[in-house]
């Protein structure tokens, strides 16, 4: 299956295949420089695919985790291009999870005012959610995602046989996206969350999640309006994540959390629920209501400003409004006591 | 006077009136959280104008010179404006030459995947050239401006009263890049230079810099074709900048020194010469050719691959060509001896 991403110049196509890694190639022009950056938590024989169909392949691998995601890492990327001699026709490639994406994709973003990259995705959340739409990112100190850029890769290949050596709470931390898309965006989507089985359907629910996301993506490239449905979750979720800490729960587990208060219909909440525990995702978070409030960003919160939050009555119908911190406070509270 | 750089949505005016800094509130929205970035030799009056018309001013000083357009800055400013609780609706604004404008764009560029960016040049090198486009860098190790990205600025102010200040060295050095602007685009300004008090037409002098660079940037923004031609003198010039060390040469000064053995004509060359030594810019480098040739970048050099370098028969008449290695050895090795 085969999506194209219509960004004008900047249009891209995802290709969801089978064995699609074994055959990038053939794909994206590697015959040339290219900086594969990945993580130690990817099996080395997925790089070791990839490098072999790179005319000259450059191998960064950073320790798995958020952690990397830095300026220090970014800088050891860019000097590693540097010292290899890329230039402005060479490429950067991810091979991994969300982490390598947007690190990989920052360093593309900037290396040279910008060279070609290609994602590689072989985790759930990457492939389902991450690897597509340009965001590339970096956190600073504890703050997620602070520092980036838009960068549109210029090929995204989802290759599902690489979620095989995957993890099983890390197939469910991806599928969490899946269900945001769900409510969101896809009642279709809803119906085969809460009544398939996930695994012998992971290929169309790749393709839903991203169908839907390319929509959005090209009605708001740059985050002005639509495109901000898909933080739904990610106020609280964000919360939840810095507030667990480096060794709390993973992305998509603290989204999935972070989406409950927002869901305003009590039984499409308890639905929501059944999907979560059916993945595995935990329903409650290893903090308390008041370490999750200390956690989501402070700037609005001294302003008194408002939050852009998204809220979901029906399933497929998400709804963008504005909050302020007293509004999310209390929900939080009454989510996790 | 007034240009309007048109790039559809990013559009932006260069105001160049005398005065204009202290007016700077009614030229662009101010009311908000602005992160002010100067230099220690920036006079601190033309800052704290600044800061008096911003709803929240904050400032962030570097020491003056290449050596700030590090990562280790950029990080810096960003800190400080997470710190501060700055959003997406806030801003960045450059006060000062070259450096503080590349780090400012960046910083600008980068936070929260870009915020608005006002460049306010007090240089005469940034108020002609560095401070409209969009280019935005750092320096990594030695390598200049290899990272960075195009962020263009939402305002320019050029304002002539602040250059009254600046050491007579440093007006030279902005003046080179005026010369560079007449020689491949601008007969009627090579005119001036040749025939005029430079100080006297200071304002004619920037209007016609500007005008010729909006048009090649609105043309070519991002630097596919003919936005090379402004690259003129720099691929020599970045090696003498690189070669002389931060003790060196300014960069208005290596690039008058790079423009030198791209000129054909020999008539033109000397005339180019004249008006070097009436700026005051020097005529020889301060180390050998086999040093400036050490200081190109290598990438190219090591793969027998072409340079594209920018060349001019004629006052207003550049042309970019494709060099190997060798054939800018030569040139080098005769104008250097």
């Amino acid at each position: 299956m085969k999506l194209t991403v219509n960004l004008g110049p900047r249009s891209y196509p995802i290709v969801i295949r089978r064995g699609a890694l074994e055959k990038a190639g053939l794909l994206a022009n590697l015959n040339r420089k290219v900086m594969v950056v990945s993580d130690d938590g990817v099996p080395e024989r997925y790089v070791k695919t990839l490098l072999r169909q790179c005319g000259e392949g450059h191998l960064c691998v950073l320790p798995q985790g958020e952690a990397s995601k830095s300026p220090a890492a970014w800088q050891t990327v860019l000097q590693r291009m540097l010292a290899a001699g890329f230039g402005r026709a060479d490429a950067v490639a991810a091979v991994g999870g969300g982490m390598a994406g947007d690190l990989a994709g920052f360093a593309a973003a900037c290396y040279m005012r910008g060279v070609a990259f290609f994602q590689f995705p072989t985790t759930t959340l990457a492939q389902i959610d991450s690897s597509i739409g340009g965001k590339t990112a970096l956190n600073l100190g504890g703050a997620k995602n602070v520092v980036g850029a838009f960068h549109q890769p210029s090929l995204v290949v989802a290759d599902p046989d690489t979620l095989a050596t995957l993890p099983p709470r890390h197939r469910a931390n991806g599928l969490a996206e899946a269900l945001k898309t769900a409510l969101i965006g896809s009642g279709e989507l809803m119906g085969i969350m809460e009544r398939e089985d996930t695994e012998a359907n992971i290929e169309r629910i790749l393709y839903l999640c991203l169908e839907y996301k390319k929509g959005v993506v090209e009605r708001d490239e740059t985050e002005q309006g639509e495109r901000r449905l898909l933080n739904f979750g990610h106020t609280i979720g964000h919360g939840i994540e810095a507030a667990c800490g480096l060794a709390g729960l993973l992305h998509g587990e603290c989204v999935a959390l972070g989406m409950l208060p927002m869901i305003e219909n009590r039984v499409l909440r308890r639905r929501t629920r059944s999907v979560m525990q059916k993945l595995g995702l935990p329903l409650s978070a290893p903090c308390t209501a008041a370490d999750i409030l200390r956690a989501i960003p402070a700037d609005k919160k001294r302003q008194g400003g408002s939050y852009t939050v998204v809220r979901v009555k029906a399933p497929g119908h998400g709804y963008t409004e504005q909050a302020d911190f007293e509004e999310i406070e209390l929900l939080v509270r009454e989510a996790f006591a």
